[in-house]
């Protein structure tokens, strides 16, 4: 396997040790529960986390003005109640915890049955659950992908404002009503508990609609060049966006590199000239990937002054 | 092929344009030379550059503290000397300007052209060839790879710090007596102008040694665990580098996720315990690439109180 690991069972643990060594900031916890050092002693406390493989989601944005904790499952793996609860307990100053999940059967389950366990020992905890990828045409089964990093960076400028969580729960599920993600691959991820891809793809196809797991997209076909990607993901896209004027994520899947995600920026921002739309705020790099997937996503939302500033405000994170 | 580009011709371009896009601090003029908008207007200017398919380096690193400008070439092709010498001329407000050049035949060249070509016109110009690929035997003809990023930090904070242009070549030529690296790859990079591999590897085998150009290494043999792969990288760099107390670098070469370049890290950092080996400063990520390869590099260069300074300068490099 095609992997630079040591034993599979030890992906998880073994990456998290690997990171203390050069993010000063962060402690882990109960073995997989990412936190800061230096914990915050006011404003509600934002967590989130979710299965590996999405680096440097989640763990990498547990830094001042992002995140509190990251629980950390397993590869492509919901983490246990037990260990959200505990990243709860240790991040809770007395201002309350919002738990910012992806919608996936098992960390929704996961984290809402943390959720009850804490708040039967006095915690108050809120949620919000994220669900940005338009591919699946149930909104209430949507995905929750790369518009999550920036749910992220708005909760966390929120409590460092001192935002109460009621009002940041409420300001979060508002700016989800206009975030939608889609993603695309030219090469699959390999699995490295298991050496498999997560779909095959001939030497000449690319997959549209892709989910962050591996999952199979909407459609398949012959690759083509990246202005008509460009465009095929943007008709997808404002099937359910009705901005013309918004903040726009170019996400790198973990083995696309820079150049050709440079490249993709060129495109994705003619095509938007064309259609009129004005992008206010533009992020390029890799923020929710999929291991080593070659591919991109483009997230978009409206633009509002505060989150602007929002995600303007600095971060002791270097990955955002 | 399965890369996200539109015409192969126009790679370069198109990169560039995409850059402009989120990097809001850079210009490109005569097409393929990456400026600061904000010129210095005093100290002496750092100009780098080279064939493209290493991204971020070098455009990436045009910012205040680093590079004043990047002479990009066609990839993994040698900028021609015109586009070095227009970068000299931007760049230069009096105070001098320093080449630093990846030890390269077409690099070297080109840019010593443009240098003398840009003293006959007047401009004070050094140079100083970075050469830390410890996988060539003979000293003289060692590649310029990783290394050249930390040349760039310590370059780019004595240019802010006003200290001379021949003081600074003085200390980074220094500095380059004790910067080794070491590469290795389980996944070729595809070049892009090609469609082919730099070489061909096995399913089951890695090559230790690579070069940032597809290279092939100096020997090749069936993949192993990381604790094994960083011992035997370490036992090559420590035949050359005699510090025990250093700077390290742990590099990914462009497709490596960033889960694996963690493990790598700790297993990098477990083998240099036992070996009562001390690291002063850590960096880990994607600095200096080779296109998609997955894999990943190791450089160290010895502590010293002022590059530990300037790598810890800030920079609004947001790649650094």
């Amino acid at each position: 396997m095609k992997k630079l690991i040591n034993e599979k069972e030890n992906f998880l643990g073994d990456m998290l040790d690997g990171l203390k060594f050069h993010d000063k900031q962060v402690d882990v916890i109960e073995d997989t529960v990412v936190v800061r050092k230096k914990k915050k002693t006011k404003g509600a406390a934002i967590v989130s986390g979710g299965g590996s493989g999405h680096e440097p989601a989640h763990a990498g944005y547990v830094a001042q003005g992002m995140l509190d904790a990251a629980v950390c499952g397993e590869v492509f793996t919901s983490p246990t109640p037990d260990k959200v609860l505990a990243a709860i307990k240790h991040v809770d100053n007395g201002d309350g915890v919002l738990l910012v999940i992806k919608n996936y059967a098992g960390d929704v389950m996961n984290f809402e049955m943390a959720q009850e366990m804490a708040e039967t020992e006095g915690h108050k905890v809120a949620t919000v659950i994220v669900r940005d990828d338009v591919t699946i045409e149930n909104k209430e089964q949507r995905r929750g992908v790369a518009g999550t990093v920036l749910v992220h960076k708005y909760a966390g400028y929120l409590a460092e404002e001192n935002t109460s969580l009621d009002q940041i729960k409420e300001k979060v599920d508002e700016m989800m009503y206009s975030l939608y993600s889609i993603g695309m691959a030219v090469q699959p991820c390999m699995v490295p508990t298991t050496g498999d891809y997560g779909f095959d793809l001939g030497d000449d196809e690319m997959e549209i609609g892709i989910g962050i797991h591996g999952e199979k997209g909407i459609y398949r076909e012959k690759i083509t060049t990246v202005d008509v990607i460009a465009d095929r993901l943007l008709d997808e896209l404002f099937k359910h966006s009705e901005s013309d004027n918004f903040i726009l994520m170019i996400n790198g899947m973990g083995g696309t590199p820079d150049s050709e995600l440079n490249i993709v920026t060129k495109y994705v921002m003619a095509s938007l000239e064309k259609r009129n739309k004005k992008v206010s705020k533009l992020l390029v790099g890799d923020y929710m990937t999929a291991l080593d997937m070659q591919g991109f996503s483009l997230t978009v939302v409206d633009d509002n002054d505060e989150l602007t500033t929002a995600l303007n405000a600095p971060t002791e994170s270097k990955y955002f």
